[in-house]
C-alpha cells in the first residue's frame, strides 16, 4: 500500500498555495497518495480544524501521515507538533489543532528541531510543513527529526474538552454546518447511555437525547450524535444555530437529572 | 491501468464529508486513482448533477468506477442504484442521477442488499457507498453485492428526456453557466440534421439552430450544440439565462416547421 | 518516479470542467500523478495567473509537464503555446500565461501543429490541452507535435516585466491576496541590495523596503519580498489595498534615491 498524506488548511483553493504543498509532497514522497480533508476551514478557526480532524483521522488506514496547517501564530516563536496516535502520524503547529484527534495519555508527543534563525520570504506550509511530512511518509524515523515532549508541554486549550459535573457540563460549539446543526466538543459516549436523557439548556429549552433526526417533531431541537462523532444540537427541518442563536465558538451550559 | 474512481457529490468542499469519503476509498481500493468531476453540484439538485454525471462519463476509461451523491431522500427507503453502462460502472441513490448517462434498453439495473436495521450516526457517502465503489473498483462482482432490477422500477423522472412531438417539444433547463447559457435536457443528436432550422419559442422569440457562439449576431439568441452534449440556448456576448428569464429546472417548449 | 501533471486554470470547481480534462488525463498518461495548482484564477485574468504559475512551477520537479489554462481568445486564431524551461515542459494558450515562469533567451518555445478546420462543440481544455499534456507526459517528444518558434513569436504582455530607469520603475498589480497585499510583477532579485532603501509612490507614502511584515510599525506600509518570489507592497496588520486603493491591474510608479 502506498504511504497516504492527509492535507487540512484554512488556505482555501482560491490560492496556489495547496498546489505548492503538494508540488512539494509530489517531488519529496512521490509514491504517496494525497488526500485532501478539506482547505475550507475558516481562517484562522482552530478549533473547527481540530474537529474536522479529530472526525476524519479514523477514516485514514494506519501508516497514514496527517499534515494539518491553520496557523494564527506564523511569525512567532510556536512549536511545530508531530503526535503519533493510534498508529498514524499528525503533524500542526503546536495550538490545539490536533487536541481532538490525540489522547494525552496514549498519544507520544514530538517537537521538531528547528534552526534558531527566522527566515524570511519562508511559506511554512510548502517550505517546513510539505517536507516533514514527506521524510516522515518515506518512513524516516520520527525521533531523528523531532524531540519527544510530555503531553503537558503540548498546548490544550479550554476547548479541547468539557467541563463535566454531576448531572451539567459546560461545552462549546466547535462547528455550525449549512443545516445550522451545532456540534459541540462533547463525544457521542462522554454522556453514556442516553435513553430517556432529556437536556436543558440556560434558556430553559428542553434537547430530548435522540437517535435521528426524524425522532423530533418538526421544528423541535434535541442532542443527537452526528455523524462526525461528537454531539450536536440540532432541530429537525430547522437551524439550530438561529433558533438558539449559536455561532462557532459560542460557550453552551447543558444540565440533566443526574 | 489502476482503476479509476470518478466522484461526483453536492457536499462542497469546505466540509471534511468528502475527504472522508476518498480517506476510505484510499484505505479500500488502494491502488485506485479518484478522480472529482465536481462537489459543486447545487445542493440536493438532482437534475444538475444527472447532466454533469452524463457529460463527463464518456471522458472516462472503459472500467471506471463512477460515483455520485446527491441524496435528498437519505433518511428514506430510497434504494442504491448500479448500473453498468458502456463498460463502465455508475453507483448512485436510485433517483434519477444515474437517468441521464445510461439507457433503459441497454443498461443494467441493480439494487444494492442492504439490511433492513436503519443506523443512527451514519453517514451514508463514507459509510455505504465509498465502501460499495471500493470494492467495484477492485473487481468483485456486481451481482455478490446486488439484485439485478428492471430498468422500470428504476427511478426515471420526467425531465429524463424531452417530449417530443411532431414540429414541437417541451424541455427542460438543466443547468445554466456562469455566462447563463440555459443547457437543455435535449441531447445534440436528438433533433436531427440542424441547417437552416430555426426553433421558435413561445415568448415569440426564434432561435436559429448554429454551429458556435460567433455565429449569432451580438447580443443575439440560438440553440446550439455545447461543448457537453447537450443544446443550450444561448446568446452570442450575452446571458440567455436573462434575456429569457430562465433559471434550471424551467420548462421551455420549442417549435419548428415540420 | 511516476510523471507529474501541474493543472492551473480559471473553470473554478463548481463545474465539471477540470474533472473531464483530469478524466483524459487519466486515460490517457495513467501512470501520472495529477497535482492542482489552483482552479480559482479571476476568469480571463492571465495576468494573476502567470503570476501563479511563476511562482508554483519552481516547486514542482524536473520533467513536470504544467498545464495552464486561461483562455479569453478561445474562439479566435490564438496559437497554443509549449515551452521548455530549466527541465520542465509549460503549455498554455500562448496570451502571455507563461511569461513569468520563462525567460526569452533561455527557454525553448514552440506552437502546437494544429488542423485549420474549426471544431464546434469542442472544449479546448478536454479536448486538446488534456491530449497535449498527456502526450507530453509519457514522453513524445515535442518536435513531434509542435514547431519551434522564436521567443519574439510569443505574445509577452507589457506586465510581464517593469519599466526600469535610473531611480524609478513603473510596475502592475498582479495579485491582491486575501490579506491585501499586493503582489507587483517585480522579482525579488530586481531591486539588488535593498538595506536602508526607501521606495515612494507618486501619492507621497514612502515604502521602507524590509524583511518581514513585523519590521513595520503597525498599519505601517511597505515593500518586502513575499514569499512567492515577487515582491509586494504590504501593511503590517492591515491592507494595502485598502490603504493605496490598488486592484488587480493597477499600475504603480515607485522611486528612490539612485
Amino acid at each position: 500500500m502506498p504511504p497516504i498524506i492527509g492535507l487540512l488548511t484554512d488556505f482555501g483553493l482560491a490560492d496556489p498555495y495547496v498546489g505548492q504543498m503538494k508540488a512539494v509532497l509530489a517531488t519529496q514522497a512521490p509514491q504517496s497518495t494525497v488526500v485532501d480533508i478539506t482547505h475550507g476551514v475558516e481562517p484562522f478557526n482552530v478549533a473547527q480544524g481540530a474537529f474536522f480532524l479529530a472526525a476524519s483521522t479514523p477514516c485514514f488506514p494506519i501508516g497514514t501521515v496527517l499534515l494539518s496547517v491553520i496557523d494564527p501564530g506564523v511569525g512567532s516563536k510556536r512549536s511545530i507538533l508531530v503526535a503519533e496516535h493510534d498508529g498514524r502520524i499528525l503533524i500542526a503547529p503546536d495550538n490545539g489543532l490536533v487536541c481532538l484527534a490525540t489522547c494525552p495519555e496514549t498519544t507520544r508527543f514530538y517537537h521538531l528541531i528547528q534552526s534558531d534563525r527566522p527566515v524570511s520570504a519562508t511559506f511554512h506550509g510548502r517550505d517546513i510543513f510539505a517536507p516533514l511530512a514527506a521524510r516522515l511518509a518515506v518512513g524516516e524515523r520520527i525521533e531523528s527529526l523531532c524531540t519527544p515532549v510530555n503531553a503537558d508541554r503540548t498546548v490544550r486549550p479550554l476547548w479541547s474538552e468539557p467541563m463535566m459535573a454531576k448531572g451539567h457540563c459546560s461545552v462549546r460549539v466547535l462547528h455550525v454546518d449549512r443545516f445550522g446543526n451545532c456540534v459541540l466538543n462533547l463525544r457521542a459516549e462522554a454522556l453514556g447511555h442516553l435513553d430517556n436523557l432529556t437536556i436543558r439548556t440556560p434558556l430553559g429549552r428542553e434537547l430530548p437525547a435522540v437517535d435521528t433526526y426524524s425522532d423530533l417533531p418538526e421544528g423541535a431541537p434535541g442532542l443527537l450524535e452526528g455523524s462526525q462523532g461528537f454531539f450536536e444540537i440540532a432541530v429537525n427541518q430547522g437551524s439550530a444555530a438561529r433558533q438558539f442563536g449559536l455561532s462557532m465558538g459560542d460557550p453552551v451550559d447543558l444540565e440533566w437529572d443526574a
